[in-house]
């Protein structure tokens, strides 16, 4: 067990506090090489929790699993202009393999567009393979010179969707589906965090797209995190790949392609939004431990109830787990819960237990209140539900707080240093977003005057965008 | 849709035939870079499925899934110095990353005890850490110069599971716990597959093990595939990373450590042990798709029966789908779900319709019979639990027909020709072992004479060997 000592408050240096919160709450380490990460047992819980949730959308937007090589040849990468010099100063190269040279390097996959569309081109003959809809599960690669754990490392692990449709309307409904139903819907459900959805300005596209989607989330320092991204590739990767398809007009025709992913960054985000000076707070419906029952003394009494209590949560459906380690106080493992942001703690001593009663702690208000023994399994589930529910609507409040309608750059950037600025696109535009730049301020996104995402009718003079500073 | 030509027979040439079946039941393609491979859906949701199950078995031996990085610097593989002997040939090595030459070269995980025992050490303060029980399911390359699709490639998908122990004899019956209740249960539960267990000869070990335990399971041709392993690596991994902990009796001591690994290769070991001259035949425990029900012809009505078959099966817990594409005739959509190994077909047309009948046909025997339409949904799980034990009493009894007890080296070579030979290890012993292999014979591994694994008090001259060509 490490030594858990108080982490660095989050107004007296936020960076360090995320940093102390990775460390304490043993999430991830840094790995040998630089910006590589080990992702420890508690962090990686939390990874398998988002992946079945976001596969389970995954599947039900009728996409399948596959999986592509790791190592691509240089040259596919080549093929498509923009794609090869967005990531041409990432790549990692293996020069070497067996013992000799290879003849040709290859490099590591910093994403699997070009290797994918190769497939795709040998799979699709006709219009009736069309949609062909696929996403894979795996690590990829992108030479950071600033690492980050979780946010910025060399190595992370994401899905990465890709799909083939036989004409444009179809890619970009689809690609819009993943942003709303899969991404949106997962970070508002699961996360419990709320995010604005919009469309990337032509600058912040992704190398190769013709429109990128992201879902943006705001951190709890008021700045943003892009939590995911949906693209249409139009044509492409299309054309450098030559995935095309005999119509039902019996011509020939290019497909249109999309592509979209999440990735570990999202735990980043996940301890930024909602994590205090105590530590993690996870919400319920994402934690691989909803609930912990501590006894408060190592009395066999006690405990003994304590693991009858924790029996009859399991019974209810709860991740529940005990914690009666002996050797550690009360105190250091009401810490060590808090630090790891279990939603709910069933607190119970030798006094509760005669008055037939337990203490239900809450992770997200710190509220501690009693309750009858023999209702904790029928109290717990509704208690998880209010703190799903406190803990999205208290990330809600903070981006309302600090997200300010503004009507000029300045305006804007002063915004930026504390929260988000919105203000309509035609005040911006590419020459104030290049303005922006030189404050560190970004366009987040692109919205309708609404708050939603753009679709291919709305007019660009309506567009209002966020503006945000952005990790 | 692939154009579905007939596959080549088994009896004609094994090898063809299991490229033929490959590729004609969409399994898996040849990746770009040479020995590389690209999974395709169904290879993967077949993939998908032994993970959930072998997760869960993890899971229940108590270990946790973590994730450790891709790259590992080079120096690392070099402290154990059987590991590194065994693994150097097969290296991949990136030396240039972010567009510079990397000051110091790293390799691509071959495996991770090296970069997981540096961990283990930052990790492990005292006997309380103890154990310390890790999985990861990952990709790790090892350079292949005679590629074969899932059987050898050049980057694979494995779990690899890594435990710290306080002493020998932990260590020791966690590595056996893992042999025997994860992988042999899984092959014979889940993959309708009998396996010897059993432990390496000395020459046939892990880099670094001071004992290698193995599941071997017989291919249709009489060669044996080695389908799990997992290795106890006594202290040589503790000693070149420096695993020690503070002992319960205030001394350092060094822990022992154990890795276990099962990978993609299995789905290779699946095609060959149960495949036929039709393709794949799947037990459907494991099976994505159960059962596949199938219209014989384009009738509204027809159609509309088997939807209501398949939401009545599905109802009742089976994984069911209905192939209904238009354009395709019955006839080929029967090859392609017998390609697929469907474990059970639910055929109906307009007569059964009349009759008020389905037909049921099995892939694992061939047989059909009519059923009546009102009793499919209760008779199909039975159906489906006869197939499973039917797929693994065929899988036994080809083994136990192939198998010879013999008492001579000569007769284990021509024994070896056909099947397994099963003779003393004291008539063979590292000369025999280096004669056999003179003939491409190995040995598989070392049991006590009642056919189990042994343990540290099995005497070394009451052991049995099982010989023969493997993959």
């Amino acid at each position: 067990m490490d030594d858990v000592a108080v982490i660095t408050p989050r107004s007296n240096d936020f960076p360090r506090w995320y940093q102390d919160v990775i460390e304490k709450a043993e999430l991830a380490d840094n790995g040998p090489v630089r910006g590589s990460m080990v992702i420890r047992p508690y962090g990686y819980a939390l990874w398998e929790r988002m992946q079945a949730d976001i596969d389970a959308r995954i599947k039900a937007a009728g996409a399948v699993n596959a999986y592509f090589p790791l190592f691509i040849p240089e040259s596919y990468l080549r093929r498509e202009a923009e794609h090869v010099e967005g990531f041409s100063p990432e790549l990692a190269v293996v020069t070497h393999g067996g013992g000799k040279e290879l003849a040709e390097p290859v490099v590591v996959r910093p994403t699997s567009e070009t290797v994918i569309g190769e497939y795709m081109a040998k799979w699709t003959q006709s219009y009736r393979d069309l949609p062909l809809l696929l996403n894979q599960w795996a690590n990829v690669v992108r030479w950071e010179l600033r690492p980050r754990l979780f946010l910025r490392t060399s190595e992370f692990l994401w899905q990465e969707g890709h799909t083939a449709h036989a004409d444009e309307a179809d890619a970009a409904a689809y690609a819009r589906r993943i942003a709303l139903e899969v991404y949106r819907d997962f970070m508002v459900s699961m996360l419990a965090l709320p995010v604005f959805v919009g469309a990337k300005t032509r600058k912040e596209r992704f190398a190769g797209a013709t429109n990128t989607m992201t879902c943006e989330g705001m951190m709890g320092d008021g700045k943003a995190l892009q939590m995911a991204t949906s693209h249409e590739l139009g044509q492409n990767f299309a054309r450098a790949f030559d995935i095309d398809f005999l119509g039902a007009d019996g011509g020939r025709h290019l497909a249109w392609t999309t592509s979209w992913g999440s990735s570990t960054r999202m735990i980043g985000g996940l301890i930024m939004a909602h994590g205090d000076d105590n530590g993690l707070r996870i919400p319920p419906a994402l934690a691989p431990t909803q609930v912990i029952v501590l006894p408060v003394r190592d009395d066999e009494a006690v405990v003994a109830k304590a693991r009858e209590i924790t029996d009859a949560l399991t019974a209810a459906g709860v991740r529940v787990s005990l914690d009666a380690r002996p050797g550690l106080s009360f105190g250091r493992r009401v810490t060590d819960a808090e630090l790891k942001g279990i939603p709910v703690r069933v607190e119970i001593g030798p006094r509760d237990l005669a008055a037939g009663n337990v203490t239900l702690a809450r992770r997200d208000t710190g509220e501690k209140h009693p309750a009858p023994l023999t209702e904790v399994a029928t109290r717990v589930p509704a208690l998880l539900d209010d703190v799903q529910a406190t803990i999205y609507a208290q990330a809600l409040e903070l981006r309302e707080a600090r997200t300010a309608d503004v009507t000029s750059l300045a305006d804007a950037v002063e915004a930026a240093g504390t929260g988000f600025a919105r203000l309509p696109w035609r005040l911006v535009g590419e020459d104030g977003e290049a303005r922006l730049a030189e404050e560190s301020v970004t366009v987040r996104c692109l919205q309708t005057p609404d708050g939603e995402l753009p679709s291919a009718d709305t007019d660009d003079a309506d567009l209002v965008c966020i503006v945000a500073r952005a990790y």
